[in-house]
C-alpha cells in the first residue's frame, strides 16, 4: 500500500495559512496514520504552527518561496511560478516523496501545472474535475466541472471511467450508477456527441450504464456519477449552490419580517443549523483532478479550515483505497 | 393595437380541460378586455364549461376533434394531428383571427407545429424558449431552454434580442441588461461560440450588454436577461427547480423528525407556505417561444389552473404591448 503521506500546499487559496494550517492540524490528530508535508513559506508556517498541538513526527515542512495569485493567468505560472507552492508541492508528488497533494489554489493554475508537472495519463487529453453534490442518498459524483469546456464521446467515457473509481473509492460502492447528463431521458435527445458517448458508455461492460438524466435527477437516489462537459457540469454546479443561497436568504428575510416570525426563527434556528451545516459545500468539499500520474484534490478557493480538512481526509481515502490503480485499470480496458 | 383575442388548446398537457377549462374562466373574470377562444373537442368542452360563470359574449368554442399526447414524436405530429386542439389553435393565429396562443401541450410537437404553419421571422433557424426564473429582484428571463441544442454566435445574438424584447414588453423594463451564460466572467472563458456571441451582442447598441455571468448569478438582481444554448439553459432550470424541491423535502423531514421539530413546523407553517407560493413556478408559468410570426405561450405541460391562467395573462400582456412588432424591430437592426 501507497505509503499516507501528503503534501499540503498551505499558501494557495483565499485565506492560506488560515486554513490550511488549523486543517492540518486537525487532520492530524483525526488520523494517527497520516503524515503531512506542508508546503510553503517556512517561516510563516512555523510561526503559524507554534500555538498548535500535534504529533510533531508526522508534519514537516518544505520551503516554498512564492505563492500562485488566484488571479494568476494559469499559461503564464508555469513559467513564472516554478517557486510557488503549488508547484513544489506536485513535484514532491511527480518524485514519489508523497501520495497527493491538497490545495486551495487557482484551479486553472492547479490543472495546468498538474498536467505539466504530473503529465496525463494515456489518453487523456486534459483531467478533469469531480465533486461530489449533495443528493438523496447522500451525494452524487458530478464530473466534469470546467476543465474541459468542451468533450468529444471518448472524453465522457473516460470521465465515466474515472468517475465510477472514484465513487468506488470514496463510498466503497460496488458498482456505481452512471448517467450521462441530457436535456431528457429520449435515446434521440441532445447532441450527438452526447448520444455516441451513450453507446460507448452503454456497450463498457465494466460501467453500471444507466441512461440519459436530466438536470432535476441529479439529486435523486437514482444515480451515483453524473457524467457532462465541463461547461454544463460547471453551470449544473453554480446553479446549485445559487439557488440555495438564494433560498437561504429569501427564508432568513422572510424569517426576519415580523416579530412573530422572529420568534418562530428563533425556535426554528436548531433545526435549521443542522440541516445547513449538514448541506454545506465545507462538508462536500474536496474536488479530484482525474485522469493524472498522482491523486490531487483540489479544495474551494475560499472554503476555510473545515472544507480544507475535509479535502485532506478525502485525499488520504484516495490513497488508502489506491485510487489511482483503481482508474489505471479502468482506462486500460478501453483505450 | 392587436385585438385581446386568444386562442387556448384547451386539451394538452397532463390535465386538459381540467387545468385549460377554470384557468381560462378566471382569466375572462379578471380581464374584461380580454376574448378567449376554447379549442378542442366541443362536447366534451360544453360540459365542462356548464357549471361555470363567465360572460359568454367573450368565450367562443372552436372544435378540434384529436389532441396531442405529451409523448407522441414531435416530427411525426406535423402529418398526423393536423385536426388536434394545438395545430388548430395555431391555424387561429396564422390566419389572424387570434393574436396568440396559449398550450400546456408537448414542447416539442408546439415548436415543430409553430415552425411550419406560423413560420420563423427572417434569419431565425429555429424559435428560443424563453421563460423567467425567480431572482432577487423578482426574476430573470432565461432563454434558451431546450429547443436550440447546440447555437452559433448569430443565434445567441438573436436571443439576446428577443429575450431583451420580451423583457421589455412583459415588465416595462426600459433597457433590460443581458447576460451571456459562461464558466467564468473573464472574456478568455468558455467556448469560441461564446466568445464571438459577446462581441455580436455587445456591439449591438440596442442591447444593454452587461458581459458574462456565472451560473450562481441567475439568482442576482445585476441581470434582467441571461442567453444560452438551450443545452446549458435546460440544465440550469432544471437544475434550479431539482434543487429547490430537494431542499423543501429535505426541510419537511427534518422537521418532521421530532416532537419539538413538528411543533416548531406548525408555528413556521404560514411563513414558510408564503414563501413557497412566491416561489411557486405556477407563478411564473409561461414560456415564450420567440422567433415567430406570432405570439406562442407554453405553459408546464404539469400545471394546474393556476399556472394556466398565469400564461394566459402573460399572453395577453404580450399581445397588449405589441411583443411582435418589438421582437421583429429589434431583429431588423442587425439581421
Amino acid at each position: 500500500m501507497a505509503s499516507l503521506r501528503l503534501a499540503v500546499d498551505a499558501m494557495s487559496g483565499d485565506h492560506g495559512l488560515r486554513s490550511s494550517i488549523p486543517a492540518t492540524v486537525n487532520a492530524l490528530n483525526l488520523n494517527s496514520a497520516l503524515h503531512i508535508i506542508l508546503v510553503g513559506d517556512e517561516p510563516a508556517i512555523a510561526l503559524a504552527l507554534a500555538s498548535e498541538k500535534f504529533d510533531s513526527n508526522r508534519l514537516s515542512v518544505h520551503h516554498a518561496p512564492d505563492v500562485v495569485a488566484m488571479d494568476d493567468q494559469p499559461s503564464r505560472t508555469l513559467r513564472s511560478k516554478k517557486n510557488s507552492s503549488m508547484y513544489i508541492a506536485l513535484e514532491l508528488l511527480r518524485d514519489g516523496v508523497v501520495s497527493a497533494v491538497v490545495s486551495a489554489g487557482n484551479t486553472g493554475a492547479l490543472v495546468a501545472m498538474s498536467c505539466v508537472v504530473l503529465a496525463r495519463l494515456p489518453g487523456i487529453k486534459r483531467p478533469a474535475i469531480c465533486a461530489p453534490v449533495p443528493a438523496l442518498n447522500g451525494h452524487t459524483f458530478l464530473l466534469d466541472l470546467g476543465a474541459n469546456v468542451e468533450c468529444d464521446a471518448q472524453q465522457l467515457h473516460h470521465f465515466a471511467q474515472m468517475g465510477s473509481a472514484l465513487c468506488r473509492v470514496l463510498d466503497g460502492s460496488e458498482s456505481p450508477r452512471v448517467g450521462l447528463l441530457n436535456i431528457g431521458s429520449e435515446l434521440t435527445k441532445g447532441t450527438a456527441t452526447i448520444r455516441d458517448a451513450a453507446e460507448l458508455i452503454g456497450a463498457d461492460s465494466r460501467l453500471n450504464y444507466c441512461g440519459f438524466i436530466e438536470g432535476g435527477d441529479l439529486f435523486s437516489a437514482d444515480v451515483d456519477v453524473v457524467v457532462c462537459d465541463g461547461f454544463a457540469g460547471n453551470v449544473a454546479l453554480k446553479v446549485c449552490e445559487g439557488t440555495a443561497s438564494f433560498i437561504a436568504s429569501q427564508l432568513r428575510a422572510r424569517f426576519k419580517k415580523t416579530l412573530y416570525g422572529m420568534f418562530v426563527g428563533l425556535l426554528a434556528r436548531p433545526i435549521m443549523t443542522a440541516f445547513q451545516r449538514d448541506i454545506n459545500p465545507d462538508r462536500y468539499n474536496g474536488a479530484a483532478l482525474l485522469g493524472l500520474n498522482g491523486i490531487v484534490v483540489k479544495t474551494h478557493g475560499s472554503s476555510g479550515a473545515q472544507g480544507f480538512q475535509s479535502a485532506i481526509h478525502q485525499a488520504a481515502r484516495a490513497v488508502r483505497n489506491d485510487l489511482q490503480s483503481q482508474i489505471e485499470k479502468q482506462l486500460e480496458t478501453t483505450s
